[in-house]
């Protein structure tokens, strides 16, 4: 298969899946292809040579892995003696989809989930032809875009979720923004439970907040960005957006996995705005290893979309993920699709969920590379002497990262440090 | 609760979960219902008990069930000594979300499968206001639009797919058309791995196709509803859906997992045509029965969007769910959401996966109803006697079904549903 890739990846979309299967891998394999292409349960008269030649789905590879198991990871398969695992490449004509996603993963998932043929489903890699890549929207703002608008050359966004999630009227949440600029905060965002709800309606919302934002920006030089969540149906999140724009708001939110991928390309092709992507629901496509899709899978199909920036979770967060998946996932995003010279395709990766100053340096360790935003809502909020010491303790914090010298060290020059390094639980022992 | 029911239905979103959980399943309860609403990893100053009492998540109840396992069903939870089963009920004030699809949902999952408290998470029931289900658009055709314009009073609509699933051309295409509503077909249908690809652009596919429906239904003034896979991003299905109505068109459909709820609303607020909805992708949902949806919640959320045709596999298919899954599914597309006279909400439950003449009898007693779609797509297109022999075997075979006539008998009078009987495998014992 390696001396094929090239080849393939001009002409061909490429899936990988790691499956279990009370059947031979090989067998499940071609069973996966004929589904996802010209077979069905019978041969039919219609399905010539020639179309098969042209349009059949191929498989490209099946490594068998050395795993076996004695009880099927997922319900509803083909009864068998023991179920094997394998990793399965298959390759469909480029033709056969166009350049949609979500006919794309219509044909790489699509029926494959009920298949009876396998016990366990993940899909783990896609590639692309340049082609279908190029013909995608991408990132508009990437890194770069999100330094420039944020006023942030170097080092990581510092940022902050509105917490309480949901609740703050629109001038009690432009009270706390105030708060946090005058902190000297980078970014801030609503919560994914807020969007445009009766209480906070986002056409009071954005004035509000922009308000307080657009006057720390003229006196100061320095616009935090603050990422306002629109998720809706799309003719509601481009009115939003607009309304973003037009009180000069510099980016937009939405909660990708609910509004779906024909929504975040549309929107994409609407923004002037960098798209902050939120991926809650998240968890059901990674949370059971046997059923799902990668990170590295999926965060391809969202910045082929146009999301900017995309939420990984963080070290030692207060959910299921391991630390090295969260680290993998950045890696992920900060990896370029296409090499290109005047193209830059990367996501900015969202720590987020339970971080405080503890976790500053681990991740920077792990991850090389401050292109990232770190959001804290408790770890900065709950700062034992208020917001603008927990702002100031979290960007100590990563100034003492990126120069190498220890939070302990710094924190005897930076008495907010200090105090949160004492009142923020430390999760790694 | 179930005292409450009217009241909190009237005021309040609800929400059940199976759930399984290292603590007291009240814990885990708590730590669900803080999670998606006011709460956060430390209690923040601005989360007054005015604001909770406003705007917080309540436990409704806590079922405890006698089910108890030593080792987590899914990874990365809390370690506990045994893993507790629960049926738990949420509740949210209604202004929390307003009535936005995807805002509903990043409330009622979210973050929740993420969550280090649970082990096991599916959502099983979601209960709205009155006033929610009035705000969104609901089916436009349901099941009465569907017969006047299929022309189909009683009885099921017998239907097909086209297969190959891809490869024909539009002419090719239009050919079998021709053979199937010359022999009578009710329903055609793209399969969900053919939209609008180069080689069968729909600018092309529609046009072909139509010709052909047209011209039978000026014949025989009656018009067989053909579902045109117009799969996109918002604004590709609005073109699409225009030009299958300006060339007399009377279905569209689209794969809901991957157009997502926002775009689903949006395709039916704009559509004049009936919506059908293809779930392919629905396994990830539902195959690990400790992880996702039940098809209850996700048929309610889809008919709300728009949808009038809905996926419900088939008895004794190609796919891993099992038949009273699929017969249970059916029932609730065809239970409406809000009893009112002049409403009718309902969904129209499409069969389908290796469905032959064998499964009509079975579907039809445990069903009691014939307000379905049975697609067959092999099953029709495979007869040794071809297409049109099929098509009328299907028919045959509903109609023994439901004059209480055992297909034995009844294929003494129709040699085809004979033919048929014997060339498709008996799927029961």
């Amino acid at each position: 298969m390696e001396s094929t890739q090239g080849q393939r990846c001009m002409l061909r979309i490429a899936a990988t899946y790691r499956i279990e299967t009370p059947l031979d891998p090989a067998e499940a394999a071609e069973a996966m292809a004929g589904e996802q292409s010209t077979g069905t349960f019978l041969k039919l008269v219609g399905e010539t040579d020639a179309l098969r030649e042209r349009h059949a789905a191929r498989v490209e590879s099946v490594v068998n892995l050395n795993e076996r198991r004695v009880t099927p990871s997922l319900p509803g398969a083909l009864p068998g003696a023991t179920y094997a695992c394998a990793d399965v490449t298959l390759s469909w004509p480029f033709e056969n989809i166009g350049t949609s996603l979500p006919n794309l993963l219509a044909t790489v998932l699509g029926n494959l989930t009920e298949l009876r043929e396998l016990s366990g489903i993940c899909l783990t890699n896609i590639e692309l032809p340049d082609a279908f890549i190029e013909a995608l929207p991408g990132p508009q703002f990437s890194i770069d875009g999100t330094r420039r608008l944020s006023g942030v050359e170097s080092g990581p966004l510092i940022g902050t979720i509105i917490k309480p999630s949901v609740g703050l009227s629109p001038d009690e949440t432009a009270d706390l923004v105030k708060q946090l600029v005058e902190a000297g905060i980078d970014f801030i965002k609503d919560d994914e439970l807020i969007a445009d709800p009766p209480y906070s309606p986002l056409a009071q919302r954005v004035p509000a907040v922009m308000r307080v934002i657009n006057d720390h920006a003229q006196r100061t030089g320095r616009k935090p960005m603050y990422a306002f969540n629109i998720t809706g149906d799309i003719d509601e999140m481009r009115v939003r957006h607009d309304l973003v724009r037009d009180h000069g708001g510099t980016c937009v939110m939405a909660s990708v996995n609910w509004i779906g991928m024909g929504s975040l390309t549309a929107l994409r092709r609407h923004a002037v705005l960098p798209i902050h992507g939120h991926r809650n629901g998240w968890g059901l496509f990674y949370r059971y290893p046997k059923l799902g899709m990668s990170y590295r899978a999926y965060q391809t199909l969202l910045r082929l979309a146009g999301a900017d920036h995309l939420h990984v979770n963080g070290l030692a967060s207060k959910f299921a993920e391991a630390d090295a998946s969260v680290i993998s996932s950045a890696h992920a995003c900060l990896t370029p699709l296409l090499e290109r010279p005047e193209r830059d395709d990367r996501a900015m990766p969202v720590f987020s969920s339970a971080q405080t100053v503890h976790q500053a340096h681990a991740t920077f360790d792990q991850l090389k590379s401050t292109d990232l935003i770190y959001t804290c809502g408790g770890g900065l909020m709950a700062h034992p002497n208020g917001i603008a010491a927990g702002c100031r303790s979290i960007r100590a914090a990563w100034e003492a990262t990126t120069s190498g010298v220890t939070l302990e060290d710094y924190a005897k020059q930076e008495p907010d440090l200090a105090i949160a390094l004492r009142a923020f639980r430390r999760p790694f022992s």
